[in-house]
């Protein structure tokens, strides 16, 4: 450990960087660009050394203003310094670079160099351009989903089965998840789900879910909360489960990187990472959708139940319809108020539908019994009134009043209807439409904001028609939303007769 | 623009982060991990943006650890915020991941985004990573070379032909720049030469050469000695010409990433912005040197030929043989001594012969005369005096003493010799060994550090014959280059009769 005189260069290298005396760091053994670490009072940092011929004493040691900030260093100050080891794994990510597999042992020792901060983000950055570039096998896709799901917190749930469910996304008011955990835990199994928040949609399952309790919970109360009532509907972003993922994810976005194998472990590490057995997950394909070609689809299922099987987690996928919105209310509040009422009129609408089929199939995976008698199984603790109880349980065991009713769910108080121009056929809806218009109306942090579909695909329309209304919390928000209807292109409606010839 | 009251959170994140409340970001149409433009008194930071839920109010932003340092922020600072617009350049740099060819005015906006820094290091990681692993066609090269050699400063000559030449390394002693610069500038010809410093070996030119004059000259200051005295001998580092090229090497460095695109274009590069038209480059090859076969060299050659000419410079190289050291004297001093000494001595060593040739194809280049009459010219100039004579006058244009001769030159005082272990011929000296042994001596940064070779490859020894001489500033040096000295393996000694049977 050398411990050298700071002089400050004020000026910004857009990375850290540090400056040594060529002689000295010659003498050293040290090469330029390596890799140093430095301490002042607590403070730390890691930085690329350059040369400085004359500048800089043998004594002395040159920061530049991204690290002189960082060490809180004046001039005279005495820093420690003292250079960093080439991590073994820059020689894994270049075996990648070059096209070559990797071992277990060399992925995992990059998602450990990660977690510990040896590696920087442009190292990541050619670790993931070459995954993307050159592909995982599937041999590596497990190495790297089992690394990254020990790489941060794992969830405690005691007694088994632990089941899970995930839904790749892309379907408005898709919020199946809100009756499967109260089903699913009802009938006496672990289901723990993290949910997200929306990032381009009108609502993520943990903002409707957050209209009725808080979803920030810590692992310990999502033990705890498990422990009470088997099932829980959290924020993922609230825990660090897996969260060498989340490191990745930072340096994929600017980029919009997302190689197949990352998706697939980047879901799969946070369900192991859950403790899940049984895993269901939902492939919504069609227009509008984010997968458009069933091939699409059947291949991603095909790499989830293999990825899974690997994992030793049992993974089945479904392919669902995706064209179209799941419920009527889009948006935080109004999806609330949706999964609400259909608890309260046990109403048999399209999201009891596809919840009903979904616990068929994961009742099939944990009890071996028949997917149909798997769906009459949830169906019965629809209509017994069983799994609202339980939800209104988890409502309570995360925090929030388990009294609440639909009817107590306040939506924007600002409302526009829209109207059909033309007479025809609804044959398309289109989900992403959706979240742009909502989006323009607050939503999703603006939870009261939102849209109310009237009509569904497959009906016929008259010109003057209501086909959705739209709701806010301020007249601006609706008029800006109004104005920019037309290049959303809510729906598609077809002439019943095309042309009269 | 936004004001923002600021929140310090004092956690360190590895990377500038930023948070803003949920609420607000998205109101503003802003998403997870978008770039923000962050001002305070003149300070500023590029953050990646996260959302903060309950932590902030919508007036505030908060500042983590690696941010506050930046903008010296304080609690409640008002921070100017602004979202900074998604450069185009990604698209190209993900083009390029997708493995499709880059437009010229694709890859000019790469380079200027990283010239303005719009781009992160990581984005630069992706796009190196990308060329590493998907190559780049000619017309791209020629396009990044143009790019990066318009990136810095360029050199403003009077009066063409400017010519240049350049080794890609590897060979001990090989000073043949010190000869054939002031050769050419006798001739009257302009041949500004910016040249490297030691990375790995025991010298660079500019490190022999600084033995002589200051080499750290401003860009003026190169101009004005090339007006003087038609040539100059300086350290590259100390000027930014092609700068574009140093910001990729700090990339490519700790990964070492060095496709082969990346390498014409970093060294063309820089020969354009010297302003030169006719370039020579050396490309020894052999046991030991950075190239060893000979196919590989000539690849290589027509990779410098054909993207310099569509440069718009003539570029030639030669096939020269790297395996043995240029000179007996290794070390910044010895080899300044040495090419001193040939000088004053007019000398036929090896290096004399090899600058001549290297000159004699110049002078075929830029005269139109024949290879024969260009060496024979560059002969007699050795032999007349002019190029000693120019070589003073350099000397002294870069700010050093030009009365300095050979003997002047003092070396270290603490010496040891390298006795010849067994009777044979000398059939390898290797050039990484040597680089190895001297840098433990102390060279390049203790100038007078450094061996003298007391064989030529060929020469036949006898055991206990003195095979080199080692020589350093402190007998503790001495020592450890000793005690190292067996594991270098300096010298191959084939027996001449290899068994008797």
């Amino acid at each position: 450990m050398l411990q050298l005189k700071a002089k400050l260069f004020d000026v910004e290298q857009g990375q850290n960087e540090v400056a040594m005396n060529y002689t000295k760091a010659i003498e050293l053994g040290l090469t330029l660009y390596d890799r140093m670490h430095l301490k002042l009072n607590g403070k730390h940092a890691v930085a690329i050394l350059d040369f400085a011929h004359e500048e800089l004493a043998e004594d002395e040691v040159g920061l530049f203003a991204e690290v002189s900030k960082l060490l809180d260093a004046k001039l005279g100050d005495v820093i420690s310094v003292e250079p960093l080891q080439r991590p073994l794994s820059l020689d894994y990510i270049k075996k990648k670079l070059d096209g070559k597999i990797l071992s277990q042992k060399e992925i995992s020792a990059i998602i450990s160099d990660l977690m510990h901060e040896r590696l920087s983000p442009t190292e990541l950055a050619a670790f993931i351009s070459a995954i993307y570039i050159n592909g995982l096998a599937m041999d590596e896709t497990i190495a790297l989903t089992n690394a990254i799901s020990e790489s941060g917190d794992l969830l405690k749930v005691n007694g088994v089965p632990v089941v899970s469910m995930h839904s790749i996304g892309g379907v408005a008011g898709d919020r199946v998840t809100m009756l499967i955990v109260p089903i699913m835990a009802s009938l006496g199994l672990k289901i723990p789900k993290t949910a997200a928040r929306a990032i381009s949609s009108a609502s993520g399952t943990a903002d409707a879910m957050e209209v009725l309790c808080p979803v920030a919970l810590s692992v310990v109360q999502i033990e705890n909360a498990i422990q009470k009532t088997n099932g829980c509907i959290v924020w993922g972003g609230a825990v660090r489960l897996a969260s060498a993922d989340d490191k990745l994810i930072k340096i994929r976005n600017p980029l919009r990187l997302d190689p197949k194998s990352l998706l697939l472990s980047s879901i799969l590490a946070k369900k192991k990472a859950e403790g899940a057995k049984f895993v269901l997950i939902d492939i919504p394909i069609g227009k509008g959708a984010k997968i458009e070609r069933i091939e699409e689809g059947r291949a991603l299922a095909r790499d989830f139940e293999s990825l899974g099987l690997s994992l030793g987690m049992q993974v089945r996928c479904l392919i669902s319809d995706g064209s179209s919105p799941l419920s009527n209310g889009i948006g935080p509040a109004l999806e609330a108020k949706e999964i609400l009422a259909t608890f309260e009129n046990n109403e048999h609408n399209m999201l009891f539908e596809k919840a009903c089929q979904m616990c068929g199939i994961l009742l099939h995976m944990v009890k071996g019994i028949s997917q149909q008698e798997g769906y009459e199984m949830a169906i019965a603790q629809m209509n017994s009134g069983k799994a609202f109880l339980k939800f209104k349980e988890i409502i309570a065991a995360q925090g929030g009043n388990p009294t609440i009713t639909s009817k107590d769910i306040k939506i924007g108080e600002f409302r526009a209807k829209i109207f059909c121009d033309e007479r025809g056929k609804v044959s398309h809806i289109d989900n992403v439409a959706i979240s742009k218009i909502c989006r323009l109306l607050g939503a999703p942090a603006d939870k009261r904001a939102g849209m109310i579909l009237k009509v569904k695909k497959g009906d016929n329309v008259e010109k003057g028609d209501e086909v959705a209304e739209i709701v806010a919390s301020s007249k601006q928000k609706i008029d800006f939303a109004m104005q920019n209807l037309h290049k959303a292109q809510l729906m598609e409606v077809e002439k019943i007769i095309i042309d009269l010839v």
